[in-house]
């Protein structure tokens, strides 16, 4: 049976598909892991051969583990602002000092939230600090230096060992302004094009489309969370069967998602 | 061939994945069609059994095309304030006048733009009002009365048609502040839990997931687009694989994932 199973399963769909792929067996990431090897050594126990064609998509957190973006808890000294707000809600001092200290600038300060812009750009809660476990103790994670160059040296470490170089996406997880519930989006990007600016071509009516610029790469690491979860905690995803336009050497990651404040009419 | 073919085709695939599966042949809809026969129609050409733990995503533009939510331009009648915001920004004052009209508030308008809150809660641009052609004729489509209904309504029908009754999630494309480029979000949705509520429960390492809502409906929307595609311009993408959590006799469809303006911080 081994044979006619093993054909089955590559058949082509009868339907063009994407799939998005939970790998499974990624352990616990911690400081100095090789995340490269880590998932390469999932997709092989998983028979998966990756392509070229394939987009990997990656939660933050496990890139910023490998790293080293974890701050132990206990070395943290807050600020008097940082003291007084934490007291004013009941939050840890310290996590809300290395909020302020990742924060460009602080967007809200009020309900116990805190909506940041990190050095990156990216305005969200926290400015991406998150608090975790790991070997035991309480620490921090922060989101990578340069999520770009965190998704760009996985690729290639990847292709190093694989011989195909996927797209990858850096994921995390924000809220949004007028909804509820937290998505999915991509802090780091390499090898595609985050954005599909469609302005100027015609739409399937022959209109031409004039305010279409899709957040494609957000949208895949939406899709991806899908399959990753939460509750699951499988931190990377392989979507197959997707056709990104691969970045040129004009890549600006995930750069290109970041809104010019000038531009922004809530900045 | 076609017998051994036909089995390949069904194999189980080896790894656990979602499919995101574009219907081909969904014609172009026009006011009075009948929507859950034409989704009907494509899924019995593709051969795809439609199964109640299907989730389908469906643009809004066809479910108001179907629902009749089109405007000739050419019957509008512009006020004053759309006829200035439109000459200042070189916009068409008859969809103006509709954007007004179709918005409880304009949360800003500014640089050709009108970001708009409309009656349903949703803050998006242009009060979901788009430019179209429908049977050679300027038209605007808007927004369906009550997303949520017509989620239910084309979940009710398939049912009558096919015996399944899949999810629905009714998709539009929103800008977002801060990051450039659209994504689709859920407008409405049916059968399935718009939020997947997450507090207090354990995450994989132990710890009390503390603010964990995700917007699940808007991840689906997001991932449909990938397959179905602006320019693709297929309207209707079938999610199959993926274990949404049905809603019960409480259904709030996607009116849960409208933020009260009291808790927002951008209100």
């Amino acid at each position: 049976m081994a044979g006619p199973r093993r054909r089955r399963m590559r058949a082509v769909p009868r339907h063009a598909a994407i799939e998005l792929i939970a790998l499974d067996g990624i352990p616990e990431v911690t400081p100095g892991d090789d995340l490269a090897s880590l998932i390469a050594a999932a997709l092989e126990r998983g028979g998966i051969g990756l392509r070229d064609e394939d987009v990997l998509v990656v939660t933050q957190k496990v890139v910023s583990k490998a790293e080293g973006r974890v701050v132990a808890l206990a070395s943290v000294q807050p600020s008097a602002e940082a003291l007084e707000f934490a007291t004013r809600w009941g939050k840890d001092p310290r996590q809300v000092e290395l909020v302020l200290r990742e924060s460009v600038e602080v967007v809200r300060m009020e309900s116990g939230l805190i909506i940041a812009r990190t050095r990156h750009g990216f305005v969200c809660a926290n400015a991406g600090v998150d608090l975790s476990n790991v070997g035991g103790g309480e620490v921090a994670t922060l989101l990578p230096d340069d999520p770009d160059a965190s998704a760009g040296a996985l690729r290639e470490a990847l292709g190093e060992r694989s011989g195909a170089r996927p797209a990858i996406v850096i994921s995390d997880s924000f809220g949004r302004p007028w909804r509820n519930g937290i998505v999915n989006v991509a802090i780091g990007t390499a090898g595609i094009q985050a954005l599909a600016d469609l302005r100027g071509r015609p739409d399937a009516q022959g209109r031409e489309m004039r305010s279409t610029v899709i957040a494609l790469a957000d949208e895949l690491a939406s899709a991806a969370d899908l399959a990753g979860g939460k509750v699951a905690q499988r931190p990377v995803v392989l979507v197959r069967g997707y056709a990104y336009t691969p970045s040129g050497t004009d890549d600006r990651g995930a750069q290109a998602l970041v809104m010019p404040r000038e531009q922004d009419l809530f900045p």
